[in-house]
């Protein structure tokens, strides 16, 4: 992949969110209008709306979970940018990613200085089943949807593959979900922001209050392995391996490098981005890494000049947990097949030497999937400006990537985020 | 609305469409894949499609007519772009239009040196009534929809006001449909190319040799008139008022303007581009002009620093023919309210002063919602190459302008490009 200097650097002055959930009676505008006004709080010295030049939104489908289309426009006008251009970006649940993408491309093009990139889903209107075959569109209709996949299907080819190449266990899964509970329970936007023991400690007294039998869970491990406490989904990947199907809303703020200060003292600098496309997992020579991330990642690198290493906050797509554990390998943290290992270890806990996900991740912040990849960007504007409270990493981050996967990676989009 | 000077120049060296109409068993990808072969045999220096750096993708919903989302990557691997970053670009019925944009931009940043922008849209596989209530989607689910509109209603609110505040009679819709049938009908690539005279003559034999009695129709006008032939859609438009449901593709390519003779030696440029955003139709102060049309114009406008007097080829957005009118005037070429007399004097016609949708426009051409902003483009490349056939203006035509609008004008787009 090429990788050129842009015309002049972008910055990130402002962030915001809506909670992740399950919001009936709340449709999309409404959502993005919560993570709007986060976002105008959240600009240190102020901000007029109308200083905001374009919207480029982040969004899988409204048209199937909303029978809404042309959404862009509607968002502008429910946050008051009428008549600025607005323009919906459609990458399915990389979506968020290719649209910060896009808003980094505008302003580095000189034809805006100030841009609101924005994220929305809103998916729990539909059944559950529905929304599985919602999502299901993502995947290529013509050649997978017929072979009867759906995405829990294909992400549990790519578990089953990994374990058979690299000898992982089953267990490694569930500890990766186990890990990015405990993060989301120190997140405030997070849709199931409980600890699996907090959940298993609930289950007991549930069961005690019914007269039922009490479960002997000990561990949350025990809890995890019990395959009536944690059902199986599509094996090995269970409902505690799968993110949820969730409404949520984010909104961030570029502006052109020479003007950040004037909105913060503390920007960050949007210093690399990369985005891949690949053919459809049928038609892929790999089940254990997405072609896609690896590639993303090395534009990603190269043009923030800096190296794996380097990063020291990362959000990446955790979809289901195997994705986790592939996406630590495609980014460069671990080798090919070692992954799982460094979970194992707790190499990626919040209090490890490669923490992941720290804001709970889609597993436990929520996956509303146009929403996802803007919503990254938040914990990376958290962590590096120092706000991210009790899950605060120490050490002063300095930078920060997110790792946005589209399908089962026919679009991968990574960004780099800097504070000076 | 801002306008600034771009990083750096770009440059429209390839270009190519699908024959626009009804094609049963091919789905977007394959018409994607004809649009991709004539541009690519449209470079006059020739294209190693390996040098495509970026793909932006045009499209209104897939989602909705085809089932497939995440249709970006799907469309950069037919045409064998993996695993170039490739991304959907959605603005309804100006998609195509946003996607050209995007390009732009894409390329001005300095990110990219070459990027092909498509537009797609597979609509005829789903029953009539079925597309006319998913094209409703692209107005306001909350609030227009449950009042009962679709977009014939729509625009027919908008011709009835025009009738109303600028006393223009019904005959002169039925007037931009004759036109525009006289151009289509000299453009291989429409869906419906041919005369009104032709269609008239057609019905008459038909009726001669099943022994029916042969209509009157003496004029084209006889025809358009008779409510029997030409049928009432929603009041005043009629079907040969309304834009056709079409299947098609197009795809442009473009480069930064440094490295554009290396394609060929009659590049086009890209000089100028407005978008602009708006309210839905219900929530706007009037009903005889699209604002962001008139925006979006003078963003053109003033980035290529040229008037509309010195546009020299015109495409416009005439879903319903109402809309061509309605364009003529917030495009500049004719004041506010006289644009149905241009086209009762023929100053529209192709022959005229100022020349409207020479290709046959949406309405003879076709309308695959998500592919007419780069369609429009094909025809401002062919006639500013003087590669336009019988339907080729005179006088070398330097400077040509495309005007695409989402729904009701929620969204419009406008493009101009000029051969130096």
């Amino acid at each position: 992949m090429t990788t050129r200097k842009l015309g002049r650097g972008v910055a990130l002055v402002g962030a915001g969110m809506s909670k992740f959930g399950s919001f009936p009676g709340k449709n999309s505008r409404d959502l993005f209008v919560e993570a709007f006004q986060e976002m105008r709080a959240s600009v240190d010295k102020g901000l007029d709306p109308r200083d905001i030049e374009a919207l480029f939104i982040g969004n899988y489908s409204s048209d199937l979970f909303e029978n809404q289309g042309h959404t862009a426009p509607i968002m502008a006008d429910w946050v008051g940018l009428t008549p600025r251009p607005a323009v919906r970006i459609e990458d399915a649940c990389a979506s968020g990613g290719a649209a910060l993408r896009q808003g980094l491309l505008a302003v580095a093009s000189g034809m805006y200085d100030m841009v609101l990139v924005g994220g929305i889903e809103k998916m729990t209107d539909l059944p559950t089943e529905r929304v599985t075959d919602t999502l299901a569109t993502a995947a290529d209709m013509v050649y997978e949807i017929p072979a009867g996949f759906t995405f829990p299907g294909f992400y549990a080819a790519m578990a089953t593959a990994y374990m058979a190449q690299y000898g992982a266990p089953l267990d490694v899964f569930l500890k990766v979900g186990l890990k990015n509970h405990d993060n989301g329970a120190l997140n405030d936007k997070a849709q199931f922001g409980q600890r699996i023991s907090s959940i298993m400690e609930a289950r007991k007294a549930s069961a005690a209050k019914k007269g039922n039998p009490i479960p002997t869970w000990e561990t949350e491990m025990d809890f995890l392995r019990d395959p009536r406490a944690n059902i199986t989904i599509a094996w090995p990947m269970r409902l505690y391996d799968c993110s949820p199907i969730s409404d949520g809303a984010a909104a961030v703020l570029l502006v052109s490098e020479e003007i950040a200060r004037k909105f913060t003292d503390a920007p960050l600098y949007y210093i690399g981005s990369g985005q891949a496309s690949d053919a459809a997992l049928h038609d892929r020579p790999t089940l254990t890494s997405l072609p896609s991330a690896k590639l993303a990642a090395q534009s990603a690198y190269e043009m923030a000049g800096v190296k794996p290493a380097d990063i020291d906050v990362v959000e990446v797509h955790d979809c289901f947990t195997i994705a986790e554990i592939i996406a630590s390998e495609d980014l460069g943290f671990f080798k090919s097949g070692e992954g799982w290992k460094a979970v194992e270890e707790g190499v990626t806990a919040r209090s490890g030497k490669r923490p992941i996900n720290t804001s709970g991740g889609l597993k436990s912040k929520g996956h509303p999937v146009g929403a996802s990849g803007v919503g990254q960007v938040l914990e990376i504007w958290k962590q590096l400006r120092g706000q991210a409270g009790e899950r605060q990493l120490p050490g002063a981050p300095r930078l920060g990537l997110t790792h946005n996967v589209g399908g089962t990676g026919q679009t991968t989009v990574v960004n780099i985020f800097e504070r000076r």
